[in-house]
């Protein structure tokens, strides 16, 4: 089938999707009677909230629900991922570049309905541009913004504000945003901003905020937040953790002043950098990061039934898996007891002398006479060699598996509420996706409501 | 939430589910606007089939899409997965084993709704019995059936037709069968029934084949079919393939005699062993033994309105990843490419002087120098250690992972096409599975239909 007579048969479903609003997203859930009748909520979205978590692959969730659970309630209890899920879909690029994709091909998918090579931002195989959500948005008069954990000029931010030939052209990035007329913008990268872009920025009307705790000042009016030079801190290691939901709630403060809706990108940014890490500890911290992030727009949803969120990985990174080694068993308690990222750990015992008793009350375990000697060896051997050994002992304590340093090409799941969610309930390819959502923009909600 | 309120949800969700049929589990694909309306299909199943992939995680799925990809077309063609995707589920066993299920508490959850210890074979976790769904369907005087490609009495049938505190005590459980009254049962298992035992079975009316030819010549009755004395032939190396296919196709025949309708299992047993041995190539030979057997029954559901199917896996083996080793990219051609498994090819390697020239066309490409002065050491080593050279060549040329030789928690995807198939939408527990199929046995029915 191509990629035409797929948008026809969408279209079509749009119509008879309405009809379904409200109840195929939460047909797996807890569903009252009520709730399977037709309400009054909007069976077309006035605002669109993206959601995505990078390198989240299906282990990722699975593993989150066993991380979170209480091992001393009878039951596992269920996390936002499980209320939400409603499909999957397939992540290859290009067949140019094989069936593994990388971020930025991904997000050029979702962003724009069509594939490319990886490394391509929002460009086609032939380096063209392509006209990407946002951009339809803006056509269209709806506010945008995004809000990341990486720098905002990462691959997956740009592929949904900008066009590029390559993910590696952070400064042209960077520059190119000051005609994206982005709303909010919101995360890390100073390093590829400096005084003299900032500046134009702010010549355009734009606030600048340089201070994680500026956030709360602004209550109106177009912002650029850089929090930090690239990244943000590892969740686990902040001392003011949750960023990423208070950048959630003030974007959507921020553009629910518009009235004629907006279009938000939030990611998960670093669940995928702790992924390429094989880094468990990192990567839960990252997960309930991002997990908090999803309730804080759930709970908007719940006031403004116009909203529709999205929630999906561009990939699967790491080839994590929940036990390993034969061993029928994923010992949470372990990675639970861990009180820092293995990257503070081990720069922790590089500079003190009691570095094994520091290290142990990191671990939330005393590792015995065996870990403790491959522990001193990989302190003799600097930093990354300490890194990694401290991840192993959490992987072999735990039974945590990984495949790889890069990604992997198992589909990931799709979640899904509000107005149209029923669109993306079963198996869809990444493209789908996007051409689902822009189908939903205002002009494509008139196309599809004069077939009435 | 309880269990107890869990029924009560879905069975309120039944009249709901009722209005949905025949719409949710073509939402994401092909659907035409006369699909969309409600047919006159029925909401409830008269016949209900339950599949099982045993071992299938979603990296099994997402594989064999890329491993029936036809690299000379543009597009990637969907699965028969792709068309019947409905919904994810949890596999987790009771607490006291943890997170990692293995095959005997995971058909344990899914054959009665209740989690046990693993090795449990329907019995709880202080090993009394619980009524299974082929215990209820018999009861309310529905047919029964199973067809598998292992031993017919290993784990998810065992767990399906009868209890044992331990899925190891094969003869018991063989033994046991002779009272379930079941229609059908197809598969391996020889050495576990013995003449005096298959006498047995005859004097109670079946039929028994101990040749797969003989299959075609059962046209009615009780039949008792075993054709291997273990397990059946890996299917990559199996001259008459497709035999999961032929049994599915003739239970359904014998079994669709009963007006009163029927329960049928049918399991794809050796992916998950294809999973243990980390054998890349045998197992998308088993994934297309089972994908071919669910279209016999999607083909049936075609000509037979009446009839559910459902399909999942019990659990993810072997922590497969499709890409490894930091490479971004899962190279097909070399896996399909493979002409035989590698136990055949190691044993034939094993017997011949000429061994590499027969490893070589067996391989479909050349060992380089490198790989094959590894082969000839591992030959010296005898038929398991060359059997892993082999596997190990074809991971690294292919960037195939693993990560254990056993199981691992991530959750898997549920199928499902037929009446009521929308109530298996989203995310659910395995337990939920088997509670939603219960209640849609005839007297589940005939309580919801009360309501109205």
């Amino acid at each position: 089938m191509g990629a035409t007579q797929k948008m026809t048969i969408f279209k079509l479903c749009i119509l008879a999707g309405a009809a379904l609003v409200g109840t195929m997203s939460v047909a797996a859930q807890a569903m009252t009677p009520a709730q399977t009748m037709l309400g009054d909520a909007p069976s077309v979205p006035k605002n669109i909230v993206i959601m995505i978590g990078d390198g989240m692959g299906p282990a990722y969730t699975s593993a989150y629900r066993y991380y979170k659970d209480n091992p001393d309630t009878q039951e596992i209890e269920q996390t936002v991922f499980d209320r939400l899920l409603v499909g999957t879909s397939s992540t290859y690029p290009a067949r140019v570049s094989g069936y593994v994709t990388d971020s930025a091909a991904a997000a050029t998918a979702l962003a724009t309905g069509v594939k490319s090579y990886n490394g391509a931002i929002s460009v086609d195989i032939n380096k063209q541009t392509i006209p990407t959500i946002m951009e339809k948005a803006k056509a269209l008069g709806l506010a945008t913004g995004v809000a990341v954990t990486s720098q905002i000029n990462h691959a997956t931010p740009a592929a949904f504000l900008s066009h590029n030939e390559s993910r590696s052209n952070y400064d042209a990035l960077a520059k190119s945003y000051l005609t994206t007329d982005t709303d909010v913008m919101l995360g890390g990268g100073k390093k590829y901003f400096p005084v003299s872009l900032i500046e134009k920025f702010q010549a355009k009307g734009y606030q600048y905020l340089s201070d994680f705790n500026q956030l709360d000042s602004i209550k109106q009016g177009k912002v650029i937040g850089l929090f930090a030079n690239v990244q943000l801190p590892w969740a686990i290691d902040d001392n003011d953790k949750n960023k990423l939901s208070k950048m959630t709630a003030k974007a959507l403060e921020l553009l629910s002043q518009h009235d004629k809706g907006f279009v938000l990108l939030i990611e998960g940014s670093l669940i995928d950098w702790a992924g390429h890490n094989n880094d468990i500890v990192t990567a839960m911290g990252e997960m309930e990061e991002f997990a908090n992030a999803i309730e804080v727009v759930e709970q908007y949803i719940r006031n403004n039934d116009n909203t529709l969120m999205l929630v999906t990985a561009d990939h699967n990174t790491g080839g994590l898996s929940i036990g390993a080694n034969g061993e029928y068993s994923w010992n949470t308690s372990i990675i639970r007891g861990v009180q820092a990222s293995p990257d503070f750990i081990a720069n922790d015992a590089l500079i003190h002398d009691d570095w094994l008793a520091r290290v142990s009350l990191n671990l939330g375990f005393e590792p015995n006479e065996d870990e403790a000697s491959q522990l001193a060896r990989a302190r003799m051997q600097g930093k990354e060699v300490m890194t990694t050994s401290i991840k192993h002992l959490i992987d072999s304590r735990s039974n945590t598996g990984w495949t790889t340093g890069g990604h992997t090409g198992v589909d990931v799941q799709v979640f899904a509420t509000g107005p149209a969610a029923s669109l993306f309930a079963g198996y869809q390819d990444n493209t789908d996706i996007a051409n689902k959502l822009i189908s939903l923009l205002p002009k494509a909600k008139s196309k599809s409501q004069s077939n009435k």
